[in-house]
């Protein structure tokens, strides 16, 4: 059985697509939730009596608390990482030291709207009139989404929407693409070529 | 019959789905082309016995350029400008002259891949590993690529693409969005708040 570790900061809404889709053996792997502070993510690992930490990453030198998440992941053998709404930028220590394993959901087609820590990006995306939006899995490395991308989904902006009914339809193509990439990581069907992913066939 | 003046300094492909559009009665409009140097779209012009201008530019001050075109369309009595691979900038006095009547299509998602004068958008879209791509109609003032966007079309980026094939897919939905932009812009149906372009039911 794989292991994934959920490293979560926030509402964990798409955590919570991950869990369901391993509770109805959609995906056959056991998950780990970590977080950093108390949180919705954390409640619902919890709820679920999924095995959780909450390590309080404040006041803490990023590298050291680092150290303590890796300490986790070793000792729960965590094969795959799996950022969701998880609001600490990675030490480059962390970010080598399980590079490729690392994936990470942002709320945008990436290069568009990369940074910013995700909180107002479909209020970005309204003001600037954008037709489309989207969602990017992608590997992470040392920089801020710069990373690998694996795979995008675009969603279409409507006329009425607000940050909140777009942030809701974008949510669900994330949960897709993050249920998509996780799956093809454990069969050996993404090639990591550069900055580039390469999806086996 | 609604004018529409065309300026374009490549090969024009997309033009010659316009030219096709206007032939086969699907868009009801007259259509003129001027070009600032010799190149295809000229060339299919010509072939079609569309009016068409040859207004150099080299050597020319931008704004005095500019209303050189402005006089042509002004005699043509021209409703709608749609710049199709113009490789020229507009001056601000060209922009506000014709604000909200400028059109123009570019080769990716806005604001991802904005400027660089389109030529290696493919390429870039390439390079940084995207698996979603596509194109953006927008109306276009004083910047570069910063205008109010009307319509937006994803394409996606296939594991074998290179510049080439992408190129020709996206330019597919180009010219699908140009001739949809166009048709909304003479029922009147784009209205212009901001930055933001309202599509009316």
């Amino acid at each position: 059985m794989h292991t994934i570790a959920v490293l979560a900061s926030t509402r964990g809404t798409d955590l919570q697509a991950l869990m369901d889709a391993i509770e109805q053996k959609k995906l056959l792997a056991r998950l780990i939730v970590i977080c950093n502070k108390e949180c919705g993510a954390l409640e619902r690992a919890k709820k679920h009596t999924i095995p959780h930490y909450l390590i309080p990453s404040q006041g803490k030198e990023r590298e050291a608390f680092d150290k303590e998440i890796a300490a986790i992941l070793d000792k729960e053998k965590v094969e795959l990482i799996v950022l969701i709404g998880y609001m600490l930028y990675l030490s480059p220590w962390f970010a080598n030291r399980y590079r490729n394993r690392i994936m990470n959901i942002h709320p945008s087609l990436l290069p568009a709207f990369a940074g910013g820590m995700d909180l107002n990006v479909h209020e970005e995306v309204l003001k600037r009139g954008c037709k489309i939006s989207g969602c990017t899995l992608h590997f992470v490395d040392e920089g801020e989404d710069t990373g690998p991308i694996i795979l995008q989904k675009a969603v279409e902006v409507k006329e009425q929407d607000t940050a909140e009914t777009l942030k809701e339809r974008v949510q669900k193509a994330e949960q897709e693409i993050i249920l998509q990439g996780i799956r093809l990581f454990f069969d050996g069907k993404l090639q990591v070529e550069g900055n580039q992913v390469r999806i086996l066939a």
